[in-house]
Protein backbone atom coordinates (compact mmCIF):
# COMPACT_ATOMS: atom_id res chain seq x y z
CA UNK A 1 0.00 0.00 0.00
CA UNK A 2 2.89 2.34 -0.87
CA UNK A 3 2.11 6.01 -1.82
CA UNK A 4 4.37 7.81 -3.44
CA UNK A 5 3.69 11.91 -2.77
CA UNK A 6 4.59 14.34 -5.25
CA UNK A 7 2.58 17.75 -5.84
CA UNK A 8 2.94 20.89 -7.73
CA UNK A 9 1.91 24.13 -5.83
CA UNK A 10 -1.62 23.38 -6.00
CA UNK A 11 -2.18 20.30 -6.81
CA UNK A 12 -1.09 16.39 -5.51
CA UNK A 13 -0.77 13.45 -7.07
CA UNK A 14 -0.31 9.69 -5.91
CA UNK A 15 1.97 6.87 -7.44
CA UNK A 16 0.42 4.15 -5.66
CA UNK A 17 -0.58 0.47 -5.52
CA UNK A 18 -4.18 1.29 -5.33
CA UNK A 19 -4.44 4.20 -7.58
CA UNK A 20 -4.83 4.78 -11.50
CA UNK A 21 -1.79 4.26 -12.97
CA UNK A 22 0.40 7.64 -13.21
CA UNK A 23 0.82 8.49 -16.87
CA UNK A 24 4.22 10.76 -17.07
CA UNK A 25 4.43 12.48 -20.28
CA UNK A 26 8.04 12.17 -21.70
CA UNK A 27 7.08 14.93 -24.56
CA UNK A 28 9.63 17.72 -23.06
CA UNK A 29 13.17 16.15 -23.78
CA UNK A 30 15.59 17.37 -26.68
CA UNK A 31 16.94 14.21 -26.70
CA UNK A 32 16.83 12.74 -30.70
CA UNK A 33 14.81 15.88 -31.31
CA UNK A 34 17.01 18.53 -32.77
CA UNK A 35 14.51 20.93 -33.72
CA UNK A 36 13.51 21.01 -30.31
CA UNK A 37 17.26 20.88 -28.63
CA UNK A 38 18.10 24.30 -31.11
CA UNK A 39 15.50 26.18 -29.93
CA UNK A 40 15.44 25.31 -26.13
CA UNK A 41 19.02 26.23 -26.69
CA UNK A 42 18.48 29.64 -27.90
CA UNK A 43 15.86 30.65 -25.05
CA UNK A 44 12.85 29.76 -27.32
CA UNK A 45 10.31 27.53 -25.14
CA UNK A 46 7.76 27.64 -27.58
CA UNK A 47 7.74 24.13 -28.33
CA UNK A 48 7.92 23.73 -24.77
CA UNK A 49 4.68 24.91 -24.19
CA UNK A 50 2.60 23.50 -26.43
CA UNK A 51 4.04 20.06 -25.33
CA UNK A 52 3.14 21.09 -21.92
CA UNK A 53 -0.78 21.92 -22.60
CA UNK A 54 -1.00 18.98 -25.45
CA UNK A 55 0.33 16.10 -22.80
CA UNK A 56 -1.64 17.78 -19.97
CA UNK A 57 -4.83 17.74 -22.73
CA UNK A 58 -4.37 13.94 -23.41
CA UNK A 59 -4.33 13.16 -19.96
CA UNK A 60 -1.04 13.39 -18.20
CA UNK A 61 -0.96 13.35 -15.04
CA UNK A 62 2.53 14.79 -14.44
CA UNK A 63 5.43 15.85 -16.98
CA UNK A 64 8.98 14.93 -17.26
CA UNK A 65 10.90 17.69 -17.91
CA UNK A 66 14.44 17.18 -19.94
CA UNK A 67 16.87 19.83 -20.90
CA UNK A 68 19.94 17.88 -22.26
CA UNK A 69 21.27 19.38 -25.29
CA UNK A 70 25.34 18.70 -25.83
CA UNK A 71 27.35 22.19 -24.74
CA UNK A 72 24.10 24.20 -23.98
CA UNK A 73 24.11 25.17 -20.37
CA UNK A 74 21.35 22.47 -18.82
CA UNK A 75 21.21 23.74 -15.31
CA UNK A 76 19.90 27.14 -16.42
CA UNK A 77 18.22 25.87 -19.50
CA UNK A 78 16.61 22.99 -17.11
CA UNK A 79 15.26 25.78 -14.80
CA UNK A 80 13.97 27.96 -17.33
CA UNK A 81 11.84 25.21 -18.44
CA UNK A 82 10.81 24.03 -15.01
CA UNK A 83 9.93 27.52 -14.18
CA UNK A 84 7.93 27.78 -17.59
CA UNK A 85 5.80 24.81 -17.71
CA UNK A 86 4.61 25.56 -13.80
CA UNK A 87 3.60 29.04 -14.88
CA UNK A 88 1.02 26.39 -17.43
CA UNK A 89 0.35 23.54 -15.32
CA UNK A 90 -0.56 22.31 -12.29
CA UNK A 91 0.53 18.47 -12.57
CA UNK A 92 3.74 17.75 -10.74
CA UNK A 93 7.15 17.46 -12.85
CA UNK A 94 9.73 15.09 -12.97
CA UNK A 95 13.21 16.76 -13.15
CA UNK A 96 14.89 14.94 -15.51
CA UNK A 97 18.86 15.35 -16.07
CA UNK A 98 21.94 12.82 -15.26
CA UNK A 99 23.96 16.34 -14.48
CA UNK A 100 23.53 16.93 -10.55
CA UNK A 101 23.94 20.57 -11.44
CA UNK A 102 21.00 20.92 -13.59
CA UNK A 103 19.11 18.51 -10.99
CA UNK A 104 19.66 21.27 -7.96
CA UNK A 105 19.19 24.14 -10.35
CA UNK A 106 15.66 22.58 -11.69
CA UNK A 107 15.33 22.14 -7.66
CA UNK A 108 15.75 25.39 -6.45
CA UNK A 109 13.15 26.68 -8.67
CA UNK A 110 10.45 24.11 -8.02
CA UNK A 111 6.98 25.01 -6.62
CA UNK A 112 6.08 21.65 -4.83
CA UNK A 113 7.49 18.34 -4.03
CA UNK A 114 8.76 16.96 -7.25
CA UNK A 115 9.78 13.52 -8.79
CA UNK A 116 13.88 13.60 -9.40
CA UNK A 117 14.89 11.58 -12.19
CA UNK A 118 17.17 9.84 -11.74
CA UNK A 119 19.57 8.05 -9.23
CA UNK A 120 21.65 5.08 -10.50
CA UNK A 121 23.30 2.49 -7.84
CA UNK A 122 26.35 3.58 -9.17
CA UNK A 123 28.37 4.97 -5.60
CA UNK A 124 29.30 8.42 -7.34
CA UNK A 125 25.44 9.14 -7.86
CA UNK A 126 23.84 7.83 -4.56
CA UNK A 127 26.20 10.15 -3.17
CA UNK A 128 25.82 13.21 -5.05
CA UNK A 129 21.90 12.58 -6.14
CA UNK A 130 20.42 11.22 -2.48
CA UNK A 131 21.55 14.75 -0.44
CA UNK A 132 19.84 16.66 -3.22
CA UNK A 133 16.34 14.17 -2.15
CA UNK A 134 16.82 14.75 1.43
CA UNK A 135 17.77 18.59 1.35
CA UNK A 136 14.70 19.28 -0.99
CA UNK A 137 12.36 16.66 0.04
CA UNK A 138 12.03 15.54 -2.64
CA UNK A 139 11.08 11.93 -4.54
CA UNK A 140 13.46 9.97 -6.74
CA UNK A 141 13.52 7.65 -9.84
CA UNK A 142 16.18 5.19 -8.78
CA UNK A 143 17.17 3.00 -11.73
CA UNK A 144 18.54 -0.52 -11.36
CA UNK A 145 21.94 -0.37 -12.47
CA UNK A 146 25.31 0.38 -11.14
CA UNK A 147 28.43 0.37 -11.99
CA UNK A 148 28.82 -2.99 -14.03
CA UNK A 149 26.03 -1.86 -16.23
CA UNK A 150 22.75 -3.21 -16.30
CA UNK A 151 22.52 -6.79 -15.84
CA UNK A 152 20.68 -9.10 -17.89
CA UNK A 153 19.42 -10.79 -15.09
CA UNK A 154 16.44 -9.53 -13.18
CA UNK A 155 17.58 -10.55 -10.06
CA UNK A 156 20.57 -8.72 -9.86
CA UNK A 157 18.52 -5.75 -11.12
CA UNK A 158 16.06 -6.64 -8.26
CA UNK A 159 19.06 -6.34 -5.49
CA UNK A 160 20.91 -3.06 -7.21
CA UNK A 161 17.28 -1.55 -6.53
CA UNK A 162 17.32 -2.94 -2.63
CA UNK A 163 20.69 -1.17 -2.28
CA UNK A 164 19.57 2.16 -3.59
CA UNK A 165 16.47 1.65 -1.36
CA UNK A 166 18.79 1.10 1.63
CA UNK A 167 21.06 3.69 0.68
CA UNK A 168 18.24 6.13 0.92
CA UNK A 169 16.86 5.74 4.51
CA UNK A 170 20.92 6.22 5.53
CA UNK A 171 20.20 9.50 4.23
CA UNK A 172 16.30 10.08 5.96
CA UNK A 173 14.51 9.05 2.55
CA UNK A 174 11.58 6.80 3.32
CA UNK A 175 10.71 4.06 0.61
CA UNK A 176 7.80 5.59 -0.28
CA UNK A 177 9.75 8.22 -1.94
CA UNK A 178 11.89 5.75 -4.12
CA UNK A 179 10.24 5.07 -7.51
CA UNK A 180 11.86 2.03 -8.76
CA UNK A 181 12.59 2.20 -12.74
CA UNK A 182 13.57 -1.85 -13.37
CA UNK A 183 14.63 -1.12 -16.83
CA UNK A 184 12.83 -2.61 -19.51
CA UNK A 185 14.68 -4.12 -22.07
CA UNK A 186 13.49 -4.23 -26.06
CA UNK A 187 12.07 -7.70 -26.22
CA UNK A 188 13.12 -7.42 -29.78
CA UNK A 189 16.45 -8.22 -28.89
CA UNK A 190 16.07 -10.53 -26.05
CA UNK A 191 13.33 -12.84 -26.23
CA UNK A 192 12.68 -13.09 -22.04
CA UNK A 193 12.58 -9.63 -21.40
CA UNK A 194 9.15 -8.99 -20.95
CA UNK A 195 8.57 -12.33 -18.89
CA UNK A 196 11.68 -11.08 -16.66
CA UNK A 197 10.15 -7.65 -16.34
CA UNK A 198 6.70 -8.75 -15.30
CA UNK A 199 8.44 -11.04 -13.26
CA UNK A 200 10.67 -8.20 -11.41
CA UNK A 201 7.63 -5.74 -11.55
CA UNK A 202 6.08 -8.07 -8.94
CA UNK A 203 8.82 -8.79 -6.96
CA UNK A 204 9.82 -4.96 -6.37
CA UNK A 205 6.05 -4.65 -5.69
CA UNK A 206 5.09 -7.42 -3.12
CA UNK A 207 8.99 -7.57 -1.55
CA UNK A 208 10.68 -4.66 -1.79
CA UNK A 209 7.09 -2.67 -1.37
CA UNK A 210 8.66 0.18 -3.83
CA UNK A 211 6.25 2.06 -6.92
CA UNK A 212 7.71 1.63 -10.32
CA UNK A 213 7.98 3.31 -13.14
CA UNK A 214 9.77 2.51 -16.60
CA UNK A 215 10.72 4.14 -20.08
CA UNK A 216 7.77 2.36 -21.53
CA UNK A 217 8.30 2.78 -25.42
CA UNK A 218 11.97 0.79 -24.76
CA UNK A 219 9.97 -2.92 -24.70
CA UNK A 220 9.35 -2.46 -28.79
CA UNK A 221 12.13 -0.43 -29.88
CA UNK A 222 13.36 -2.19 -33.48
CA UNK A 223 9.63 -4.08 -34.18
CA UNK A 224 7.44 -3.10 -35.98
CA UNK A 225 3.80 -1.70 -34.69
CA UNK A 226 5.12 -0.20 -31.86
CA UNK A 227 2.19 1.10 -30.46
CA UNK A 228 0.44 -2.41 -30.13
CA UNK A 229 3.22 -4.12 -28.51
CA UNK A 230 3.72 -0.67 -26.11
CA UNK A 231 -0.21 -0.73 -25.36
CA UNK A 232 -0.04 -4.71 -24.69
CA UNK A 233 3.47 -4.39 -22.49
CA UNK A 234 1.83 -1.31 -20.11
CA UNK A 235 -1.71 -3.44 -19.76
CA UNK A 236 0.54 -6.59 -18.71
CA UNK A 237 3.01 -4.36 -16.55
CA UNK A 238 0.18 -2.66 -14.31
CA UNK A 239 -1.69 -5.95 -14.16
CA UNK A 240 1.90 -7.64 -12.73
CA UNK A 241 2.04 -3.95 -10.35
CA UNK A 242 3.89 -1.48 -12.03
CA UNK A 243 2.21 1.90 -11.13
CA UNK A 244 3.72 4.59 -13.41
CA UNK A 245 5.69 4.74 -16.93
CA UNK A 246 7.28 8.24 -18.25
CA UNK A 247 5.65 7.29 -22.14
CA UNK A 248 3.96 9.65 -24.70
CA UNK A 249 0.35 10.62 -23.74
CA UNK A 250 -0.65 11.61 -27.12
CA UNK A 251 -0.35 7.90 -28.79
CA UNK A 252 -3.93 6.68 -28.26
CA UNK A 253 -3.08 3.10 -28.52
CA UNK A 254 -0.76 3.34 -25.29
CA UNK A 255 -3.41 5.51 -23.02
CA UNK A 256 -6.22 2.88 -24.13
CA UNK A 257 -3.79 0.18 -22.87
CA UNK A 258 -3.31 2.30 -19.34
CA UNK A 259 -6.84 3.07 -19.07
CA UNK A 260 -8.41 -0.66 -20.20
CA UNK A 261 -6.19 -2.03 -17.69
CA UNK A 262 -7.35 1.14 -14.41
CA UNK A 263 -10.67 -0.33 -15.54
CA UNK A 264 -9.32 -4.22 -15.21
CA UNK A 265 -7.63 -3.25 -11.65
CA UNK A 266 -10.70 -1.68 -10.53
CA UNK A 267 -8.96 1.90 -10.51
CA UNK A 268 -11.94 3.53 -12.45
CA UNK A 269 -14.49 3.58 -9.95
CA UNK A 270 -18.04 2.83 -12.47
CA UNK A 271 -15.63 3.14 -15.27
CA UNK A 272 -16.15 7.07 -15.09
CA UNK A 273 -13.09 7.92 -16.92
CA UNK A 274 -13.07 5.12 -19.37
CA UNK A 275 -17.13 6.11 -20.44
CA UNK A 276 -15.85 9.83 -20.73
CA UNK A 277 -13.49 9.37 -22.83
CA UNK A 278 -14.33 6.95 -25.17
CA UNK A 279 -18.27 7.73 -25.17
CA UNK A 280 -19.44 9.62 -28.67
CA UNK A 281 -22.83 9.90 -30.13
CA UNK A 282 -21.81 8.38 -32.90
CA UNK A 283 -19.95 5.47 -31.04
CA UNK A 284 -22.83 4.98 -28.86
CA UNK A 285 -24.67 4.13 -32.00
CA UNK A 286 -22.01 1.71 -32.98
CA UNK A 287 -21.91 0.25 -29.81
CA UNK A 288 -25.20 0.09 -29.11
CA UNK A 289 -25.24 -2.36 -32.81
CA UNK A 290 -22.39 -4.25 -31.17
CA UNK A 291 -24.49 -4.75 -27.81
CA UNK A 292 -27.43 -6.58 -30.27
CA UNK A 293 -25.05 -8.87 -31.63
CA UNK A 294 -23.91 -10.20 -28.44
CA UNK A 295 -23.09 -13.50 -27.85
CA UNK A 296 -25.09 -15.18 -25.81
CA UNK A 297 -23.45 -18.37 -25.02
CA UNK A 298 -24.03 -18.93 -21.46
CA UNK A 299 -27.73 -20.51 -20.91
CA UNK A 300 -29.12 -20.04 -17.55
CA UNK B 1 3.24 -27.40 -16.97
CA UNK B 2 -0.30 -28.68 -18.10
CA UNK B 3 -0.56 -29.37 -22.01
CA UNK B 4 -4.21 -29.66 -23.03
CA UNK B 5 -4.20 -31.17 -26.82
CA UNK B 6 -6.98 -31.32 -29.51
CA UNK B 7 -6.69 -32.18 -32.75
CA UNK B 8 -8.36 -32.71 -36.10
CA UNK B 9 -7.56 -35.87 -38.36
CA UNK B 10 -4.15 -34.55 -39.50
CA UNK B 11 -3.47 -31.28 -36.97
CA UNK B 12 -2.59 -31.19 -33.31
CA UNK B 13 -2.85 -28.00 -31.30
CA UNK B 14 -1.96 -27.69 -27.78
CA UNK B 15 -3.20 -25.76 -25.45
CA UNK B 16 -0.65 -25.24 -22.78
CA UNK B 17 1.27 -22.69 -19.91
CA UNK B 18 4.34 -22.43 -22.35
CA UNK B 19 2.70 -22.30 -25.61
CA UNK B 20 1.27 -19.27 -27.56
CA UNK B 21 -2.09 -18.39 -26.63
CA UNK B 22 -4.64 -20.46 -28.32
CA UNK B 23 -7.39 -18.28 -30.25
CA UNK B 24 -10.41 -20.37 -30.62
CA UNK B 25 -12.81 -18.73 -33.32
CA UNK B 26 -16.17 -17.57 -31.75
CA UNK B 27 -18.03 -16.89 -35.22
CA UNK B 28 -19.75 -20.15 -36.12
CA UNK B 29 -22.69 -19.70 -33.96
CA UNK B 30 -25.85 -18.76 -34.47
CA UNK B 31 -27.09 -17.16 -31.41
CA UNK B 32 -27.71 -13.19 -31.65
CA UNK B 33 -27.21 -14.16 -35.37
CA UNK B 34 -30.60 -14.27 -36.79
CA UNK B 35 -29.80 -14.20 -40.83
CA UNK B 36 -27.13 -16.77 -39.97
CA UNK B 37 -29.47 -19.10 -37.73
CA UNK B 38 -32.04 -18.94 -40.62
CA UNK B 39 -29.77 -19.95 -43.08
CA UNK B 40 -27.94 -22.85 -40.74
CA UNK B 41 -31.89 -24.14 -40.45
CA UNK B 42 -32.58 -24.21 -43.71
CA UNK B 43 -29.64 -26.71 -44.43
CA UNK B 44 -27.68 -23.45 -45.92
CA UNK B 45 -23.92 -23.47 -44.76
CA UNK B 46 -22.55 -20.81 -47.21
CA UNK B 47 -22.09 -18.56 -44.38
CA UNK B 48 -20.48 -21.18 -41.86
CA UNK B 49 -17.95 -21.75 -44.82
CA UNK B 50 -17.22 -18.32 -44.90
CA UNK B 51 -16.77 -17.42 -41.33
CA UNK B 52 -14.05 -20.67 -41.34
CA UNK B 53 -12.06 -19.44 -43.50
CA UNK B 54 -11.98 -16.23 -42.29
CA UNK B 55 -11.37 -16.96 -38.90
CA UNK B 56 -8.79 -19.49 -40.02
CA UNK B 57 -7.19 -16.93 -42.38
CA UNK B 58 -7.01 -14.17 -39.30
CA UNK B 59 -5.10 -16.36 -37.37
CA UNK B 60 -7.37 -18.77 -35.37
CA UNK B 61 -5.68 -21.70 -33.78
CA UNK B 62 -9.12 -23.66 -33.13
CA UNK B 63 -13.11 -23.10 -34.10
CA UNK B 64 -15.36 -23.40 -31.95
CA UNK B 65 -19.17 -24.87 -33.77
CA UNK B 66 -22.80 -24.47 -31.77
CA UNK B 67 -26.01 -24.64 -33.76
CA UNK B 68 -28.32 -23.82 -31.09
CA UNK B 69 -31.03 -22.27 -32.89
CA UNK B 70 -34.62 -22.60 -31.20
CA UNK B 71 -36.92 -25.33 -32.64
CA UNK B 72 -34.31 -26.69 -35.00
CA UNK B 73 -32.75 -30.32 -35.06
CA UNK B 74 -29.25 -29.00 -33.43
CA UNK B 75 -27.76 -32.47 -33.12
CA UNK B 76 -28.41 -33.44 -36.79
CA UNK B 77 -27.69 -29.14 -38.02
CA UNK B 78 -24.53 -29.29 -35.74
CA UNK B 79 -22.82 -32.71 -36.46
CA UNK B 80 -23.48 -31.69 -40.34
CA UNK B 81 -21.82 -28.06 -39.66
CA UNK B 82 -18.94 -30.04 -38.08
CA UNK B 83 -18.64 -32.03 -41.13
CA UNK B 84 -18.42 -29.38 -43.59
CA UNK B 85 -15.94 -27.82 -41.50
CA UNK B 86 -13.40 -30.35 -40.92
CA UNK B 87 -13.65 -30.39 -44.75
CA UNK B 88 -12.66 -27.08 -45.14
CA UNK B 89 -9.87 -26.49 -42.74
CA UNK B 90 -7.29 -28.55 -40.80
CA UNK B 91 -7.35 -26.59 -37.41
CA UNK B 92 -9.01 -28.53 -34.31
CA UNK B 93 -12.70 -27.74 -33.30
CA UNK B 94 -14.67 -27.01 -29.86
CA UNK B 95 -17.78 -28.34 -30.60
CA UNK B 96 -20.30 -25.90 -28.57
CA UNK B 97 -23.88 -27.34 -27.34
CA UNK B 98 -25.90 -26.66 -24.31
CA UNK B 99 -28.23 -29.87 -25.52
CA UNK B 100 -26.30 -33.46 -24.74
CA UNK B 101 -27.51 -35.12 -27.40
CA UNK B 102 -26.08 -32.57 -30.07
CA UNK B 103 -22.53 -32.92 -28.24
CA UNK B 104 -22.81 -36.61 -28.91
CA UNK B 105 -23.80 -36.02 -32.04
CA UNK B 106 -20.94 -34.12 -33.19
CA UNK B 107 -18.88 -36.45 -31.27
CA UNK B 108 -19.82 -39.22 -32.95
CA UNK B 109 -18.84 -37.51 -36.83
CA UNK B 110 -15.79 -35.56 -35.18
CA UNK B 111 -12.44 -36.35 -36.50
CA UNK B 112 -9.65 -36.33 -34.11
CA UNK B 113 -9.84 -35.02 -30.68
CA UNK B 114 -12.17 -32.17 -30.19
CA UNK B 115 -12.62 -29.71 -26.93
CA UNK B 116 -16.15 -30.12 -26.17
CA UNK B 117 -18.28 -27.02 -24.81
CA UNK B 118 -19.13 -27.44 -21.84
CA UNK B 119 -19.87 -29.16 -18.82
CA UNK B 120 -20.53 -27.50 -15.57
CA UNK B 121 -20.64 -28.20 -12.32
CA UNK B 122 -24.25 -28.65 -11.98
CA UNK B 123 -24.87 -32.71 -11.07
CA UNK B 124 -27.07 -33.17 -13.97
CA UNK B 125 -24.53 -31.98 -16.56
CA UNK B 126 -22.04 -33.51 -14.90
CA UNK B 127 -23.25 -37.19 -15.02
CA UNK B 128 -24.27 -36.24 -18.67
CA UNK B 129 -21.39 -34.91 -20.23
CA UNK B 130 -18.24 -36.47 -18.39
CA UNK B 131 -19.37 -40.25 -19.34
CA UNK B 132 -19.17 -38.96 -23.20
CA UNK B 133 -15.68 -37.15 -22.63
CA UNK B 134 -14.42 -40.27 -21.78
CA UNK B 135 -16.04 -42.40 -24.14
CA UNK B 136 -14.92 -40.47 -27.13
CA UNK B 137 -11.21 -39.54 -25.29
CA UNK B 138 -12.63 -35.77 -25.80
CA UNK B 139 -10.74 -32.63 -23.63
CA UNK B 140 -13.70 -30.08 -22.44
CA UNK B 141 -14.44 -26.69 -20.85
CA UNK B 142 -15.38 -26.89 -17.33
CA UNK B 143 -17.75 -23.76 -16.51
CA UNK B 144 -17.20 -22.93 -12.94
CA UNK B 145 -21.09 -22.46 -11.89
CA UNK B 146 -23.44 -24.95 -10.62
CA UNK B 147 -26.85 -25.73 -9.13
CA UNK B 148 -27.02 -22.16 -7.09
CA UNK B 149 -25.58 -20.05 -10.24
CA UNK B 150 -22.28 -18.16 -10.84
CA UNK B 151 -21.27 -16.81 -7.49
CA UNK B 152 -19.57 -13.75 -7.70
CA UNK B 153 -17.00 -14.91 -4.97
CA UNK B 154 -13.95 -15.63 -7.09
CA UNK B 155 -13.07 -18.50 -4.19
CA UNK B 156 -16.21 -20.22 -4.93
CA UNK B 157 -15.98 -20.27 -8.59
CA UNK B 158 -12.57 -21.82 -7.85
CA UNK B 159 -13.80 -24.33 -5.57
CA UNK B 160 -17.07 -25.37 -8.45
CA UNK B 161 -14.00 -25.67 -10.73
CA UNK B 162 -12.03 -28.13 -8.39
CA UNK B 163 -15.12 -30.02 -7.85
CA UNK B 164 -15.41 -30.83 -12.06
CA UNK B 165 -11.86 -31.37 -11.93
CA UNK B 166 -12.61 -34.18 -8.98
CA UNK B 167 -15.77 -35.61 -10.49
CA UNK B 168 -13.84 -36.00 -13.96
CA UNK B 169 -10.93 -38.01 -12.29
CA UNK B 170 -13.88 -40.14 -10.80
CA UNK B 171 -14.52 -40.76 -14.57
CA UNK B 172 -11.05 -41.59 -15.45
CA UNK B 173 -10.41 -37.85 -16.96
CA UNK B 174 -7.00 -36.59 -16.63
CA UNK B 175 -6.82 -33.11 -15.49
CA UNK B 176 -4.99 -31.78 -18.46
CA UNK B 177 -8.20 -32.47 -20.74
CA UNK B 178 -9.90 -30.02 -18.58
CA UNK B 179 -9.89 -26.41 -19.60
CA UNK B 180 -11.72 -24.36 -16.75
CA UNK B 181 -13.92 -21.35 -18.05
CA UNK B 182 -14.03 -19.03 -14.70
CA UNK B 183 -16.49 -17.06 -16.03
CA UNK B 184 -15.34 -13.50 -16.74
CA UNK B 185 -18.12 -10.88 -15.54
CA UNK B 186 -18.53 -7.15 -17.15
CA UNK B 187 -16.23 -5.02 -15.70
CA UNK B 188 -19.04 -2.18 -16.21
CA UNK B 189 -21.77 -4.01 -14.02
CA UNK B 190 -19.24 -5.25 -11.42
CA UNK B 191 -16.17 -2.87 -10.60
CA UNK B 192 -14.10 -5.92 -9.00
CA UNK B 193 -14.90 -7.91 -11.73
CA UNK B 194 -11.29 -7.56 -13.55
CA UNK B 195 -9.63 -7.81 -10.55
CA UNK B 196 -11.47 -10.62 -9.42
CA UNK B 197 -10.89 -12.18 -13.04
CA UNK B 198 -7.17 -11.85 -12.98
CA UNK B 199 -6.77 -13.21 -9.35
CA UNK B 200 -8.70 -16.67 -10.19
CA UNK B 201 -7.06 -17.22 -13.64
CA UNK B 202 -3.52 -17.55 -11.48
CA UNK B 203 -5.42 -19.72 -8.44
CA UNK B 204 -6.63 -22.09 -11.59
CA UNK B 205 -2.86 -22.45 -13.49
CA UNK B 206 -0.80 -22.27 -9.94
CA UNK B 207 -2.93 -24.39 -7.58
CA UNK B 208 -5.35 -26.37 -9.53
CA UNK B 209 -3.01 -26.65 -12.53
CA UNK B 210 -5.54 -26.20 -15.73
CA UNK B 211 -5.31 -24.51 -18.75
CA UNK B 212 -8.07 -21.90 -18.52
CA UNK B 213 -10.61 -19.76 -21.30
CA UNK B 214 -13.27 -17.76 -20.71
CA UNK B 215 -15.52 -15.73 -24.06
CA UNK B 216 -13.15 -12.85 -23.95
CA UNK B 217 -15.89 -10.02 -24.90
CA UNK B 218 -18.17 -10.52 -21.90
CA UNK B 219 -15.48 -8.02 -19.98
CA UNK B 220 -16.52 -5.01 -21.82
CA UNK B 221 -20.50 -5.74 -22.26
CA UNK B 222 -21.67 -2.23 -21.92
CA UNK B 223 -19.11 -0.42 -22.17
CA UNK B 224 -17.58 1.95 -25.25
CA UNK B 225 -14.50 1.16 -27.08
CA UNK B 226 -15.46 -2.77 -26.41
CA UNK B 227 -12.16 -3.50 -29.07
CA UNK B 228 -9.95 -1.72 -26.87
CA UNK B 229 -10.84 -2.85 -23.57
CA UNK B 230 -11.10 -6.44 -24.94
CA UNK B 231 -7.50 -6.10 -26.10
CA UNK B 232 -6.41 -4.80 -22.18
CA UNK B 233 -8.36 -7.54 -20.40
CA UNK B 234 -7.04 -10.25 -22.92
CA UNK B 235 -2.99 -8.85 -22.63
CA UNK B 236 -3.38 -8.76 -18.67
CA UNK B 237 -5.61 -12.27 -18.79
CA UNK B 238 -2.15 -13.40 -20.74
CA UNK B 239 0.45 -12.01 -18.19
CA UNK B 240 -2.14 -13.82 -15.39
CA UNK B 241 -1.51 -16.95 -16.86
CA UNK B 242 -4.57 -17.81 -19.20
CA UNK B 243 -3.77 -20.02 -22.24
CA UNK B 244 -7.01 -19.85 -24.77
CA UNK B 245 -10.20 -17.95 -25.22
CA UNK B 246 -13.49 -18.02 -27.35
CA UNK B 247 -12.80 -14.51 -29.63
CA UNK B 248 -13.46 -13.01 -32.22
CA UNK B 249 -10.50 -13.35 -34.46
CA UNK B 250 -11.28 -10.76 -37.43
CA UNK B 251 -10.79 -8.06 -34.30
CA UNK B 252 -7.59 -6.28 -35.20
CA UNK B 253 -7.14 -4.64 -32.08
CA UNK B 254 -7.94 -8.09 -29.51
CA UNK B 255 -5.51 -10.06 -31.52
CA UNK B 256 -2.66 -7.54 -31.18
CA UNK B 257 -3.24 -7.77 -27.70
CA UNK B 258 -3.02 -11.38 -27.94
CA UNK B 259 0.31 -11.47 -29.57
CA UNK B 260 1.82 -8.83 -28.34
CA UNK B 261 1.08 -10.49 -24.61
CA UNK B 262 2.89 -13.78 -26.40
CA UNK B 263 6.04 -11.88 -27.36
CA UNK B 264 5.68 -10.31 -23.67
CA UNK B 265 5.81 -13.88 -22.46
CA UNK B 266 8.46 -15.07 -24.32
CA UNK B 267 6.00 -17.52 -26.58
CA UNK B 268 6.55 -15.75 -30.38
CA UNK B 269 10.87 -17.13 -30.41
CA UNK B 270 12.44 -13.89 -31.58
CA UNK B 271 9.53 -12.33 -32.65
CA UNK B 272 8.44 -14.04 -35.75
CA UNK B 273 4.86 -13.86 -35.91
CA UNK B 274 4.77 -10.22 -34.75
CA UNK B 275 7.01 -9.18 -37.06
CA UNK B 276 5.31 -11.53 -39.63
CA UNK B 277 1.70 -9.79 -39.02
CA UNK B 278 2.89 -6.25 -38.89
CA UNK B 279 5.55 -5.41 -40.99
CA UNK B 280 4.63 -4.41 -44.41
CA UNK B 281 7.14 -2.29 -46.82
CA UNK B 282 5.23 1.10 -46.28
CA UNK B 283 5.18 0.21 -42.39
CA UNK B 284 8.87 -0.77 -42.57
CA UNK B 285 9.64 2.61 -43.88
CA UNK B 286 7.44 4.57 -41.12
CA UNK B 287 9.17 2.47 -38.23
CA UNK B 288 12.48 3.23 -39.06
CA UNK B 289 11.41 6.77 -38.79
CA UNK B 290 9.69 6.74 -35.85
CA UNK B 291 13.43 4.46 -34.73
CA UNK B 292 15.27 7.41 -35.64
CA UNK B 293 13.58 9.29 -32.93
CA UNK B 294 13.91 6.95 -30.37
CA UNK B 295 14.45 8.95 -27.49
CA UNK B 296 17.54 7.80 -25.54
CA UNK B 297 17.34 8.95 -22.03
CA UNK B 298 19.12 5.77 -21.09
CA UNK B 299 22.98 7.21 -20.78
CA UNK B 300 25.52 5.21 -20.09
Amino acid sequence: MTDTIVSSATKEVVIGFDRPFCVIGERINPTGRKLLAAEMAAGDYSRVQADTLAQVEAGAHMLDVNAGIPLADEPKILAESIQLVQSLTDVPLSIDSSIVEALEAGLAVYQGKPLVNSVTGEEERLEAVLPLIKKYGAAVVAISNDETGISEDPDVRYDVAKKIVERAADFGIPAADIVVDPLIMPVGALGQAGRSALRLIGRLRNELGVNTTCGASNVSFGLPNRHGMNAAFLSMAIGAGMTSAIMNPLHAEEMTGVMGADVMMGHDPDCRRWIKKFREPAAEGAEGARGGRERRRRRA
